[in-house]
């Protein structure tokens, strides 16, 4: 059998929903109530990771140290105050057709992101996501992206070989996961990251965002 | 006499205060209320302009328009939005550090703005700015950037040739200006923006915030 295309793997937000810029307000609110003042565009750079790392590398560079009950109390205030923010929160455009059109041509498809189930879970249920499409969070592997275990554990649920694998999001860390990965890495603007940042890390197409993506999914080896 | 260095104009939002993203969501809530969705990531490119032109640009994105008295009401929510988030505004590492340091070495420096004098006045006070600095905004110009009208105003309140001054923006639309202009541009990545987007439109320099360009303004011909 010939195969209609590679297996894709979809980074969740600024990928598929439009909620980086509320993740950014969210960290600067839950890290500024721990006595952080830190710079906004450098929390936007860090999202995509795993929390934990967020937090790491941020007080890194603020030369600031936490305990871990404080790092825990920082990741807790972040879920909480962007849960506050859901109401703001929507597909990006083309994120459910998209998916529609994959499902429907039968092509195997799975979101993977450094987010907690508890802060995947409403925004899956605004692009309409089946159940039983495999889903895989931050809560099922050892270490989140810029390791690439979140979209290797995908790859494995979708039964695709990684070198067969196409990894789409919208972070530098999602091409730095998809490169170690061995899988081919496709950059959206939509998360608000320049495009040559994208390229550097090693996109190998960027587009703007899902529509832009489905409008040009035969550049990536989707028969259409 | 020989010169100590250029004149200095400054932008305002993403270039000494770190606001960008607070009038990003601003933005996106107050045109979410005309009810227009519109990707977050688009507002950020647009910031820097003046609220008319976001306004205008964004609507054509959408393939919607709006009569005189929408976008009136549009700009209007943007603004008591935006007010709402003041306490969460802070300069950015250096600004004010920078701007003594000018000051003390009495090299000329200005502020020019796009944000009309509503806005800017209350960050104004969190840089601590003297009164009698030349401060321009958009209340007294006729076009906002991507002209050049802003800078020259300022520059012609420095009483400076507009060979001899230096333009320092987090934005596009502030680089383009300075070109306009026939200044020099200097970036800031503070704003949220790639290096290399602002390098593409046209940065002499790309520094990190005022901190970075504090370390290196022999860079930029100031003698320190």
């Amino acid at each position: 059998m010939i195969s209609n295309g590679p297996a894709i793997v979809f980074d969740l937000d600024g990928t598929l929903v439009d909620s980086v810029y509320q993740h950014v307000i969210a960290w600067s609110a839950a890290l500024r109530q721990a006595g952080l003042d830190l710079s906004v565009w450098k929390i936007h750079r860090r999202i995509g990771m795993s929390g934990g790392l967020i937090a790491h590398a941020l007080l890194r560079e603020a030369g600031r140290e936490l305990d871990e009950a404080g790092l825990e109390k920082v990741q807790k205030a972040h879920t909480q105050l962007y849960l506050q923010s859901l109401d703001t929160i929507r597909p990006l455009p083309g994120a459910r057709d998209l998916l529609a059109f994959l499902t429907e041509r039968r092509l195997p498809w799975a979101i993977a992101t450094s987010g907690r189930r508890r802060t995947a879970q409403p925004v899956l249920g605004l692009l309409g996501v089946a159940d039983g499409t495999p889903v895989v969070t931050r809560d099922e592997v050892t270490r989140a992206k810029p390791d690439p275990d979140l979209f290797l554990e995908a790859a494995r649920r979708l039964d695709a070989q990684k070198e067969d694998v196409v990894i789409v999001g919208d972070s530098v860390w999602d091409l730095l996961a998809a490169r170690r990965a061995r899988a081919l890495g496709i950059g959206m603007l939509s998360g608000g990251y320049g495009r040559e940042e994208l390229e550097a890390a090693g996109a190998y197409r960027v587009y703007d965002d899902p529509a832009d993506l489905l409008a040009h999914l035969d550049e990536i080896g989707v028969r259409t």
